[in-house]
């Protein structure tokens, strides 16, 4: 018998997902032999301080990219594309900003670029989205895509505990960095929301398109409120169709009991896909860790082995629209005294909003009022929040967080 | 401007799967050019009453079988296989039973057989076990794989009706058919199960060797009591690795609250794969529906348009085991009388049964006696239960129904 092919991948990076696909990659070898008939093997590894990236190209069937950062990534990135060969890459903020070339490249040049790492980890979201709905006509995703801030989020809600505690909590257990914060401002979803709604959309996303918010406001009496009106608390990305436009976000909102995200807890990820025809699909799993991650890339490397696909062309240039209709949760400290509310309803019906639930909560200096709207356009309902908060009995900024209202059946 | 190329399908059969695929094809068709660079339209249709099968096959680029049965499916479906052309196909009594041949077919003529939509409709459970998983190593699937069913346990989880009555309002909804055997006996959630076995663990897994039970036997009684300890009812497909092989299997089991798999309600379709590297992902949606199935179809159709795949030779020989452990809830009408439990209890012991829980209920002729045991050989566990049933204070057979035992942090 004659040796099989060998299939060589250059590896560049190898810190927590780097190390660990250099383990799972042997340990797997003889099952993707026996299933594309060729030997993976890793046949050059650049790290910061040793490695010569142009000897590991000219080496390697396949680039894996799993250092990180812009540069020097996008530029291995492309130099490998160029030389015709396939990348995979777990790099969210590199395709958040610099998607399009990348994908150009990967067309001009006939190789695959594959990215199923870059976003929720192992949950399959990027290849249902590009391939299984390849043909759908999605209306509407919504995700939970980072596991640190869902984690912190968990922790609160189960244990009643402050953010503060939370994310300590989280960081000891190595579901937070000690550096947090694009992780609990938003920025790391806004990146994964900017892919999702490139790929659901057919639309160029850039990262410094999505708004969004974190979490480092969110206190454990807004987590009592939600629990008394039978809402979790969740760090949401959206991207949806809006009056022929696009929206992408990232914030923190409520979600009812029955809403399919409701019940992800912990460090885990999860993406609904709304359709009309197909009403929804929920996709959920581990968003991050090494080894979850290596074997979203391994999945991504075994498709490249065996045959081609390729992120089509943007055809859509479908505007990105940053203001949208959104239900509220309104948290205000008041002073205790007569009037209060009627003040406050009547500023929130000037604006348009109506109001759904109230909650007055608390006597003399812990008087609280809590109310939910129904949606309405977030810049008058933010133009309502200004006006509320210089009145003079209010005791500090009001908070708002968004209401998800839809109620799902499955 | 040149015309663009055609790509030419070819569809056997018209009923609801392939109405709603004729409708949603022109639909997307625009859609479709501009990501494959061809424009798809159906070029012919076989009915039961019209279309002659090698026109449509020598005028087709791809064959789309959405008739159902095994024969003439089977033979049409290896006859466009050889006249080198690609095959989608909705049909899971065909691959549960044709699997490996038609498998092979494809393998040799180097052509695409794709299938989502044989398995929970639009959930891309396939393409995620064959392509995203195709490196891992599974330990486990669970699948709430048939909608029917489905529907009925939640109305009666709901609503507290009987079996009958949730039959027949499925019927009215159009969630079950006139003939609902093949559901409601767990056939149906069989066969899936063999597919989704296969692609897991590279097996051939036949339909026969599927052990099943349906509903059919599930009481408004058994709802309540699975409400007081905290459990869903579900009718569950498992395929799971023991004692170095595999157990394939669909029943009746309940949850706890926190699985993954028990919120999943109504006529929606869940499956949750298990590994020790990934933990665990969830994917879950429309499992049945026209337009649904239609939207799997045409996402398998836009694959073989733009690039290969194919399900690679199955590489393990695993047994298929029949026998394994699970824990159980045993529900026992009995006399009420001194020495019951101790009876029961001696009986349970012997088999190497260890009780739970326990909960006695009603008095006199009404008097229950409701167990959850832990996990023993089945074997075991149903000679126990024979054993019980011929205690002279039991006044009907003992019911028996298993339950999953697994807490979940997602």
């Amino acid at each position: 018998m004659s040796e099989p092919r060998s299939f060589r991948i250059g590896l560049l990076g190898r810190g927590t997902v780097g190390g660990a696909f250099a383990e799972l990659l042997p340990q797997r070898a003889a099952h993707i032999e026996a299933i594309t008939g060729m030997r993976p093997e890793i046949t050059g590894v650049l790290r910061r301080s040793e490695g010569d990236f142009d000897q590991i190209l000219s080496d390697a069937d396949l680039v894996v990219e799993v250092m990180g950062g812009i540069e020097p990534a996008r530029d291995y990135v492309l130099r490998a594309m160029r030389a015709g060969k396939h990348v995979v890459t777990a790099n969210k903020q590199l395709l958040s900003q610099h998607g399009e070339e990348l994908w150009a490249c990967a067309r001009e040049q006939g190789v695959q670029l594959r990215f199923e790492a870059a976003v929720a980890g192992v949950v399959p979201v990027i290849r249902v989205l590009g391939e299984s709905l390849a043909g759908a006509e999605l209306d509407r995703i919504h995700g939970i895509v980072n596991g640190t801030t869902n984690y912190i989020l968990s922790e609160m809600a189960r244990t009643g505990c402050s953010y503060e505690d939370a994310l300590a909590d989280a960081q000891r257990l190595g579901y937070a960095e000690a550096d947090p914060s694009d992780d609990v401002n938003g920025k790391d979803a806004a990146a994964k929301m900017a892919i999702i709604a490139r790929l659901a959309f057919d639309t160029p996303v850039h990262l410094d398109q999505v708004v969004y918010e974190g979490i480092e406001q969110i206190t454990a009496d807004d987590m009592e409120y939600a629990h008394e009106l039978g809402l979790g608390l969740k760090l949401l990305g959206s991207a949806e169709r809006v009056d022929g436009g696009l929206s992408v976000r990232v914030h923190p909102a409520f979600l009812y009991g029955s809403h399919p995200l409701a019940s992800v807890g912990g460090p885990f990820n999860a993406v609904t896909i709304e359709s009309q025809a197909i009403t929804e699909i929920t996709l959920s799993g581990p968003g991050a860790g090494g080894p979850q991650t290596a074997s979203a890339v391994l999945g991504d490397v075994i498709s490249a082995m065996i045959p081609p696909a390729s992120t089509p062309e943007a055809t859509q240039q479908l505007e990105i629209i940053q203001d949208v209709e959104s239900a509220f949760y309104l948290h205000m400290e008041v002073a205790d005294r007569p009037g209060v509310l009627a003040q406050v309803a009547q500023i929130l019906g000037l604006q348009g909003a109506s109001v759904k639930s109230v909650v007055q909560k608390g006597l003399g200096e812990k008087a609280r009022l809590v109310m939910v709207v129904h949606p309405l356009l977030e810049s008058k309902f933010y133009a309502a929040v200004d006006l509320i908060a210089g009145l003079d009995f209010m005791r500090s900024r009001p908070r708002a967080i968004r209401v998800i209202e839809e109620e799902f059946s499955g």
